[in-house]
């Protein structure tokens, strides 16, 4: 279907506006860099606040801070905040330590914004990472991140996950020893977005595969984990499977035992980095038990040991995340539609996700 | 079956001297707290580092020491270590505010062996929680927990993972304002377990579902939610079906869109706490989705909810999970049975998981 037609669905727009959109966060929070150097100044750890596609894009943050910055990010349980810390002892965590950032593409889900308002109170600085202007984290954070987006009509988050991911760029650069070390590289993501969605190598067979299994798991690693974490929900919530996102070492830790000729597989890696070569042992393994694989990304030994070999990004592994959820966006969407069901609006959800606040 | 026949597996041997091996490991490990107040004394985080079990060991540990001591811990990201460390920024990652707790059964997973040596080299105070005697863990932290558990044969861990537990409690009340309060309950843990493997109301019915079900989910959150990932694992290792373990939180963000009438949820709680009273609404929605749900623990307004209501320890909330795991290790184990599957040696695994260290 490569070239063919107008997008039909909300999100396979949504999908083909993402070079746009991602353009345009760079652009906005770039130059807030100097502004997140000073609120982090004296300060030691970053705490991401944020569930569902938001969360995978913290995920991805975390380790680009670990990985290129040399900062330790990690991952809030917001019960602490919304559930333990009103009367209990999550009222004495102390994080003057820290710079508390959530992430929420309405900048409304009341959880985060409760997390947010406790962070404060506990002594954190606050950014906010969100794509709805005037929303209440936007509104009551020390530092605002407004993603530019534009609206997003379908549930399924594309455009506004992939704006998140700008804006971990910004940040993870903005706290490494050099700002602008990957400059040149940021500057060319918004084209390699672009022709990703355009050249759409593998995508075809990919949504065939999906479209086809009952039983996928999605895994990757490091800087690719929370793109096999976003894949993997994507495909559940759009496609309506049961799909797990597992990272390679996860795993082998017990799940590998469930790995048969029942199972497909989605590995995602970027070309470069320490991990691709792991991946690729994976994928041979994983091949070797029976599963079906598609592989995302990747160097050449890699997409070698694969059944569909899906294109990803000519991207550095540190910014790779941003290109390697593109084509399984285009594949899922289109399952979703081989399947019957309408990609813009799954089962049961709702854009504005309500979890109690207790 | 209850009341009837020796255990004929390992696994179900194992689960049976689990009150022992907790009461062993709570004698030996008890007199540490000192110890650990010392070394955690200048310090303010507690990072962990585990895979599989133990990882949902370390989970309730995090929970524990945020809910309970007002400290605050996170999971690492090993390949931090093991892949970004050597010559990447991992390497740049200042741990001299932080104790690093590795968990692992054997002791010698060469990852998290790995991510312990990076952990010192960084700055960090180093604790070890491990079951066999003289293994790398044990013999290179500064503070060796060596849990008393006992030699485990079948492949799934059950009593090294209590053991784990018992570490948690000894750990989080340690770092407490009075480490002291919660010892009149701790005093109480291993009868209560003997209860649970004794009476096993629900067990059979839990079973009965858990074999017939495809597509099983396991949900909790807070101080249950690591309970909630180690019966999820447990299910899936020993009885070969993709399972997922996830928060309460993150199934309303997307994963919820898949339940329907060919789901069993499996839902864990404990009896009080700020929890419970969610986690009863989450079994009402599940089931209004057509969905089964089986309740371990909980109070009565939340086994009214499920339709296969288990019993739980009579344990406060934040000792819950060490009687949680119990009835579900047991249902998991006859579940195995019932499908001609082997509970002590799931396809594919070993005790010891290698994962590569880069």
């Amino acid at each position: 279907m490569t070239g063919v037609a107008a997008p039909e669905t909300h999100m396979a727009r949504e999908i083909a506006e993402q070079p746009a959109a991602v353009a345009a966060t760079l652009e906005a929070l770039l130059p807030l860099r100097e502004d997140l150097r000073r609120l982090f100044a004296g300060r030691r750890h970053v705490l991401f606040a944020a569930r569902g596609s938001s969360d995978n894009a913290a995920v991805y943050g975390r380790y680009l801070l670990g990985a290129h910055a040399g900062v330790r990010g990690s991952m809030a349980a917001p019960s602490l905040a919304t559930h333990y810390g009103p009367d209990g002892r999550g009222a004495a965590l102390d994080l003057d330590d820290t710079v508390v950032v959530s992430v929420s593409q309405s900048g409304a889900t009341e959880e985060i914004v409760a997390t947010q308002r406790w962070a404060a109170r506990r002594g954190a600085a606050t950014v906010a990472v969100a794509n709805v202007p005037g929303s209440p984290l936007l509104r009551t954070a020390d530092l605002p991140m407004q993603t530019a987006a534009g609206p997003e009509l379908a549930v399924p988050a594309t455009k506004s996950y992939l704006s998140q991911l700008a804006a971990m760029v910004v940040l993870g650069t903005a706290l490494a020893p050099d700002p602008t070390a990957l400059d040149a590289d940021v500057a060319r993501v918004a084209d390699e977005i672009d022709r990703l969605v355009a050249t759409q190598a593998g995508v075809d067979e990919a949504a065939a595969a999906l479209s086809a299994s009952r039983h996928p798991l999605v895994s990757g690693r490091g800087l690719a984990m929370g793109t096999a974490l976003e894949v993997a929900l994507k495909l559940e919530e759009t496609c309506l499977r049961p799909v797990r996102g597992l990272s390679y070492a996860d795993l082998r830790h017990g799940p590998i035992a469930v790995v048969d000729d029942d199972v497909l597989a989605v590995l995602v890696s970027a070309a470069d980095g320490p991990l691709v070569s792991p991946m690729a042992e994976l994928a041979a393994e994983l091949h070797g038990r029976g599963a079906r694989t598609v592989g995302v990304g990747g160097d050449a030994a890699f997409a070698a040991q694969v059944d569909v070999a899906v294109e990803g990004p000519d991207l550095p592994e540190t910014l790779a995340p941003l290109g390697l959820v593109v084509p399984m966006q285009l594949a899922i969407e289109r399952a979703a539609r081989v399947l019957g069901l309408d990609p813009d609006a799954p089962r049961g959800l709702r854009k504005v996700t309500r979890t109690d606040i207790g």
